[in-house]
This record gives structure tokens, sequence and C-alpha cells, in this order.
């Protein structure tokens, strides 16, 4: 089943996210923005979107028919609509300001492996771009249409939702790659196990989209980015089905699982993944520190993973994040722990932990109660070490009750006509503090050249022995009408900045045509070259995803 | 520095092991075995062998001398000699039988990437076959030449063994590949980390090995295999240098590293390595336990491992493979020991754990003194629920102490004139036991077969939640003359099965020239072609470690 969702904007559309029930936050956003006193962007309606008219013959709606049955087919103006963008800030904006130049000219919804690969050879003989979809939450151009060819199709995976086979001695379950994140969880808790990926936008994407793009779950630290999790993978390309091998470990040549991972509908479509399983921990347990500066939150984060622990999530917000975070807390129900709350800031304050220059950190940890209660106990000590105090337990469970609403908030924020974007690179240890550093210099700079008022800051959430990722979150109020253009400035100050610094690109959001020109320098011509060729060799007429990774 | 090495079998010309020393062991062999009472097969003399003419042309070692200086280039006798085999059973046979028909012409010692590069270039255009070695260990055919073209080099990286760089905040270093491991490990122990990689052949293999195999080592169920312990790679091709990228994590499209890692050569020559460390282990404990039955122990390591506890080395022997090993057990200095042995012994016998179905447990932890010790109680108490009981850390330093020794051995057991071969596989969990068991039957039935003695266990060793590595060793007493044809039959039977009951040709051995033919029932020929393919964009003459992985 594919969960209802706005096609404008983020999620359930019976769920909303107001402003003004949040004062706190207002009063925040007043002090770093441009804020109208009310909303001044509209939503748009969909009956107002012009659109361009299909390029698809009847004798290539016919083709379609006879693979898919009319059924699997839509080529309505709604579904090209609908499926012409992910959830990037730049595709909601480009929706509310009605821009929909390139747009798919149908959607397809194949049943089976063999449907996928007869479209794909279809596709390829009929030179057709196809565009695979999961949940459609990309946030770098991954779903976008390129007009590479003709004509293009998207093919929506959400009716390959099955869960095969789960094996609850050997921890591995078949799956479909459509199946959406609470759909597959609902399913493997079934059975007393979990796969315990968890991106933000696990309710609106699936297990396919996850291993195309990379992605990486809340909890990665513990569990692994999604290409930890997949043992094998069945892919279909034009030209037949690539099938990788179901063992745990090998010294089977090259990892040809790992090559199809993260590539993002380019080689082929993910149609079946044989994926990795946990018990369903026994134990969580999130809570809240505070560090006196985010230096000494660094120190102590790289301690706790080197040592060999493990937490699930460990997530530590930079000064300015710490106050957007605080400024996020719900006051509680009673008065008296209201006073307790103000009482406890005052006194975090007199003790050195000092607004804007203070750093949560959220931990959480999972698993077995005895695995849980030694790695906070040793933890604790740890954190101790570095002068980290416990805030008590609430902001652990706040966290983790409101871990998937930020996209909800954003799509308010937009209403009022600010930006809102988010950026994430990583890099090794001895280079975090660095680069936290500088991708904020270039974006608050960016500000300053675009005379608008902006806020920008970041926190370090998906941990290594090595070193870790850095998520930024960007707010500012754009000029209208120049919002792309705006946007468009500050993008790229920010990722110029993470490649000259020795970041990757993405840490988990992917490729697509966003960060393209990026990846080239990461790889260099060589390693653009191999993918080429790589692609060239499964695909020769590039009708797969033409344009996404490389040109 | 290249360590002193029999060129006609294993390790420190200086070490020999005295089976005569060793009654028990001796004993042990008389009942499966046909032992001769002494030593039967000679060992080879190099002024003994005969080897063809040198291919290569004047201008040819010319051409080599302009890259490499004359100092770099070695075409000797004995370099060529020395150099065409690695060191499996097939290999150190046909050393003592002199069968030396195809040899290397030349091998040369690169100091830098652009030599390595330089030689590259000239072999591509001078069609001349190119075989990368390191500690030349090889047990699958991995470095032997198969005369694809009209002349062989081989490109032994030793002088290239620098560890360039120590990040001891990052935990990195960047490092080149020709180092063995008792260099690389001593180096980084000076920063205080480690890599903890220790093959069996540790002493004698070099890091580029490693890498270019997917190699796994002792310790991997805690520190993963060496894939898991490559940050990035660069390798030259005849085409350029490719070079991935120095991060902890990425989502930059398909992972490169990992389409390197494995490659054996067929991609390229590494000619460095970023690898992630850790802190050297502030504890050791290694250990025994035995389970009334393997079954028993199979089930426990499996809840070991799903509970998310990573002992460092977890290693389960069979029925026959625990007799093996006791037979090996050191008698004990004093007298007074070796009585509570004996009687520790009979005790365990009276409570069921009986000769013939009892199983071996080394168990291995390492890591933080509180680590170890939370594990050590942990692990302790699952074990007691499949009625393990601890044999005393007397076991585990044995194990520990003699955890390089068994190459040795097999120098010895061949001058007897046995055969002694080892395969490994992989599996989930659910199809360990049966494909534990099948491949032992076949292995069995074709000692019938060829009516000969022989005897075949195995031990689990490194352990996933999905499952685990299967390691058999053979024991045979071929008879004389027919070693080679003997152990074709058995190594054929062996390797059928696995693969037809699903398990992987190769857990860490690798696929080299022998494994070639499983791999393509592994992978299927979608997966042979997508290697052929990229083999041919960056390799079109072919030049590079031809006829490995691949044909």
């Amino acid at each position: 089943m594919k969960p209802k969702s706005k096609w404008w904007g983020w999620g359930n559309p019976d769920t909303t996210y107001h402003l003004e029930e949040h004062p706190l936050f207002l009063s925040y956003l007043k002090t770093i923005l441009e804020l109208p006193d009310k909303a001044i962007v509209t939503r748009p309606n969909i009956q107002d979107i012009k659109i361009r008219e299909i390029r698809l013959s009847g004798r290539d709606i016919d083709g379609l028919y006879s693979i898919l049955t009319p059924e699997g087919v839509d080529h309505s103006d709604e579904a090209r609509i609908t499926n012409a963008y992910g959830k990037s800030y730049k595709d909601l904006i480009r929706i509310r300001l009605k821009q929909f130049d390139a747009v798919p000219d149908a959607v397809v919804f194949p049943r089976s492996e063999s449907e996928v690969r007869d479209v794909l050879h279809w596709a390829a003989d009929n030179k057709i771009e196809v565009i695979p979809r999961g949940g459609g939450t990309s946030v770098v151009g991954g779903v976008e249409t390129t007009d590479a060819h003709r004509a293009t199709i998207v093919i929506d995976m959400h009716r390959m939702n099955r869960v095969l086979a789960v094996d609850t001695l050997s921890l591995v379950a078949d799956v479909e790659p459509g199946i959406y994140g609470p759909a597959l969880e609902n399913s493997l808790q079934k059975h007393g196990v979990t796969l315990s990926h968890y991106p933000e936008s696990f309710e609106y994407s699936t297990l396919g989209g996850w291993i195309a793009a990379r992605s990486a779950g809340q909890q990665s630290t513990l569990y692994g980015k999604i290409e930890d999790m997949v043992e094998s993978l069945t892919i279909a390309t034009p030209d037949g089905v690539i099938k990788t091998v179901n063992v745990p470990a090998a010294a089977n040549g090259p990892e040809l699982t790992r090559l199809l991972i993260g590539s993002e509908g380019i080689f082929g479509i993910i149609t079946q993944a044989r994926i990795k399983l946990r018990p369903v921990p026994a134990k969580k347990y999130y809570t809240g520190y505070l560090f006196k500066s985010f230096n000494e939150g660094i120190e102590c984060c790289r301690d706790i993973l080197q040592r060999g622990l493990t937490p699930a999530a460990i997530r530590l917000s930079d000064a300015d994040e710490t106050n957007f975070a605080f400024s996020l807390i719900e006051p509680a129900k009673s008065a008296v722990k209201n006073i307790i709350h103000k009482t406890g800031f005052a006194w975090m304050q007199s003790r050195g932990y000092v607004e804007g220059k203070r750093a949560f950190l959220l931990l959480g940890l999972e698993g077995t109660a005895s695995r849980v209660s030694y790695e906070r106990r040793t933890m604790r000590s740890i954190i101790r070490q570095y002068d980290g105090i416990h805030v008590g337990r609430g902001s652990g469970k706040q966290w983790y009750r409101q871990r998937f609403i930020n996209p909800y908030r954003r799509d308010v924020l937009l209403d009022y006509g600010l930006m809102v974007d988010t950026l994430e690179t990583a890099t090794e240890w001895s280079n975090v503090p660095y680069l936290h550093h500088e991708v904020l210099r270039a974006i608050n700079s960016s500000f300053g050249s675009l005379n608008i008022k902006g806020a920008a800051f970041a926190h370090l959430s998906h941990l290594y022995t090595a070193g870790s990722s850095i998520y930024y979150i960007i707010l500012a109020s754009p000029h209208r009408g120049k919002e792309l253009e705006e946007w468009n400035v500050i993008k790229n100050a920010a990722c110029d900045t993470i490649l000259r610094n020795g970041g990757t690109i993405s840490h988990h959001h992917g490729v697509g045509l966003d960060h393209r020109r990026w990846l080239k320098k990461e790889i260099g011509d060589a390693g653009i070259r191999l993918l080429k060729d790589i692609k060239t060799s499964i695909d020769p007429n590039s009708v797969l995803n033409p344009g996404k990774i490389i040109e």
C-alpha cells in the first residue's frame, strides 16, 4: 500500500504543524529571520497546473498496456504532475511556483520482476527515458525527468511490496523493493525481527529507494547504513537480470552487491533484496546531555566510538542548533514542571553551560537489557570526563517522539515564504571541526552577499571510528520571486566548500542531478569514466534514469 | 623488508616442525592415515629445477631497465622459479615434482606509483602479462603465470612498503601495499593503534595481497574482513590512476572502493590504501569451552552473534576437528598438571562431553578492560545455556601462541607423502549444519572412490549475524605419483557440493585460477559479463593478471 501523502509537500494530508501553537519557536524564528505575521505563500491547486502534451504515441501506450494491462499504466495529468518531482526545497518551490516544464508522460506500476524487465526492454527498444520511483522523497533531483529521450515514463514500484520470506534463524528476509518503511517494519516485527532503518523519510520512502540512494537511518551508528544491511540484490536491466549471492560474506571477486547499491537507477531497477535483520531490541533508552562547547562534545563522541562502543543514535548539535532545539521544547503540562525546567536552565547557565556555546547531545541506546545497561554506564562515565551533564530523559523522549516531524514543519515555514533546506556531508574526525566551521561560514557569507536574513547550524549524527557525518540546516528569508536563484547561490557556496575541504558531496542523500557536478570533483575523471563504462555496458541506450549521478 | 622464507614451502627457513617430538599427534595421524615410518618425499633443490628460456627480448629488458633501473629487474632463474607459484597444496606438490612448465620471464620491483604506472603502460603497449605479487601466499592460483601473452612479468611490490602517515585522531593511516603484516603492525603499534588483521599467513603476506583477495583475519568477527578495514584505495591501471575518497561513509554513487577490493589484480595494481584503525586493545582474553555436540555449539555461536555481541575470535570445531585439536595439545611440563589434565578429560567424558561428539570452542575477546569483562560475563552465561563448559585458559593460550603454525606443519606432512589441503566457504545459519555435513560427505566419498585413506573435518571461524564461514581441513594418503590427480578429484567434489548447496566458493581465499569455474556458477552469466565489461574498459589489452577470476 502506498501511504496517502501531500503531492505539494510532506506526508499525511491530515497532519499539519501549526506555528501559532509554538510561541517559543515563533519568537525564536523572529529573532533570526524576517518572519511575516502570517502565511504569505498559498499552497497550489492541482487544477491550476499546466503541463505539456503527452509525448507517448498511441502505439507506445498500447505497448505499455500489453505489458502491464491498462490498470498498470496511468497517463492522467494528475499522475504526471504528482510524479514530476521529489521533495527537495527546490522541488517544493517549483511546485508552488507552478513550474512544470518537464513532466513524465506516464507512470507505470509493475507487479513482478518480469513486468519490470519487459518494460525496460521495451523502453530500451523504443528509446524512452525510464525513472524508477519508490516513495519519491529524493532531495537531490533523483526522480526528475531530464528529457534525454523522446518521452519519459516513471516506474512506480509500490505494487511490488511483499515480504516474500523471513528466515528467523539466519535473520534475513527476501523483500520486494516497493514496500514502505512502516509496512516493512510491521511485517518483520510480527516475526520478532527488525531492519531498524529509520531515515527521517521512513514513513514515506521505500526499501528500494533507500538501497538505490545509499540511505542512512537515524540509528545507523549501531545498525549501519543501508549498504551494511543488504546481503544480496536482484536488479533488472534492459538486458536481463543480475542476482548477487546469498551469503553472509565472501571472497568471490569484487563485491557486486555494493556496486549496485547506490546506483540510483542508472544500472537497473532493484526487484528484490535480501536484507539482514536483528531481533527487535528488548530495550530502547533515549536521553540527552549537554556539553559546555561543541568541540568538547566532538571529542567525547569520538572517544565513545573509538572505544568500540556503538550507541544506536548519537547526535551532537552545535551551539546554534542547540538554541534551535531548545526553542522547540514543548512546555510541560504542569506549571510546577515548567518552573523546575526554568530553574534547571538557570542552573546550567550558572555552571558554564552557556547559551550560544553549549551543545546538546542526543544519545539513544538499543539492544538487550544487559547491553543497554553496560553501554549506559560506560558512556555516562566517558561523558563526565568531557564535562557533559545529563539533562534528563524528557529531551531524549521528545526527540524520539518527534523524529519524523521536521519535513512537516518545513511546509509551514514555506507558507511563510521562508527557505528551509538541509545538506549533509561526512569527513574524518581530524577534519570535522574545520569543515563544520567552513561550510557554515560559506553559507553565512552567501546570506550576506544576497542581503537576506538567514541562519544555519549543524549536528553530527552518523558516527564512525574514523569520522562523522555533518548535517546542516539552513533557514533564510529569500526575496520573493528570487527563491530558486538565491537557493542556488547558497547551495553552491556550501557544496563548493565541502568539496574544497575534504568532505563528500553526500553522506546519505545521494547524487541525483543536483550533486552531479561535485561528484565529478570527488571521484575524479577516472572514477566518472569507470561509472560511465559500467553504465554503457549494462544500458547501451542509456534509458535508465539518464543524467543521474553521471552526465 | 621481505621476510626470508622457504621457496618450496612455508615461512622462516630456520623454523621447522618436528613430527617426532609430538607423539600424541603422530599416533593420531597413524589412526586415520597411512603414515610411513619416516619422511619419503625429498625437498627440492633449486639447482635441479629446469625452466624454459626467457621470452623477453633484449629490447624488452632494456624497456624495463629504463623504467626501473637494472636493480629493479631480476630475470635470473632463481627469481623466475621462486615467483612461479603461490602456496597451495597444488603449488607445493608441483614444486616437489619439479613441474615448472610456465614460469614468469622476469620479476620487477617498483618503488613508486609512477613506476608501477609506467610498467603497466609498457606492458599494455607490448602485450606482456603482468602478475602483481605481494607475499605470494595465494592458495587459489592467484599469482600463477597463464601464458596469455608472449611473455610474463611479476610485479613484486615489496619495495613499496612505507607507512606514509598515521592520523591517530581519525584512526586512519596511509600505507603502501607491499608492507608485510609484522612490519605494518610494528609501525602502527608504535602510535598506539592497530589494524588487527591477522590471517594465518600474517607473517608472510602483505596489505596489498589481503585487499586484492578479500582476506579475513582470525579476529574478523570483531574487526571485520579486510573490505571493512579499507577507507580508500589508489590503484594504477594501464590508463592512469583511480583514487577513491577519504571519507568514513558516503552516498556518492556506487562504492568504487568495494569494486576494487577483491579484484585480484585484474583491474589494476593497488599502490596505496587508507586503512581504518583501532586503539591497541588494552585487554586480550582467549579461552576454551566444550559443547556436547557440534550442533549445540552452532546454536550457541549463532545466539552470541545475534544478541549483538562481537567476540574477536570465535571458532567452533566439529567433533573430528576437536579430536585433531586435542591430539595437538602440548603435554604440560609438570607431571601433576598432566594428571590433572587426564582426570579432567575423564570427568568430561563421564559428564557427556564424549570423544567423537564433543565440540571445542575457542573464544577470544579483545578491547577495553570494561568491554572484555562485560563480554566475558555475558557470553559465559549464554554458553551455559547450551551446556558448554569452560576447559580452562590454557587451551585459549595455546591456540593464540600457535595461531600461525599450521602451514609449517603442512610441510612436514608433505615430507611424509601426505596430502594436506584446506578449503572454506560461508553460508547462512539455517544452512550451516547441512552444508557442513554435505561437503564432508563429498570429500569422504571421494576418498572411497579413490581408494585412499583420508580424514576431513571443519570449524566455523568468521561469524556474522546472518551466518558463518566453514573452514575444512583435508588430510589424506594419496597414491604416489597421483597426488595432483587425486587432489583434483577431492577438490572438485568439495567445490561442486558447496556450489550446489548454497555456499560461496570462497569466504577469504579468493578466486584466482582454481575457483574460476565455480565463480561462474555463483554469480551467473550476468555477473561474469559485468566483470568482463569492467575489465575491458580498464584494461582493453587484458594484460593485468589475465585469467584470474574470469576467463
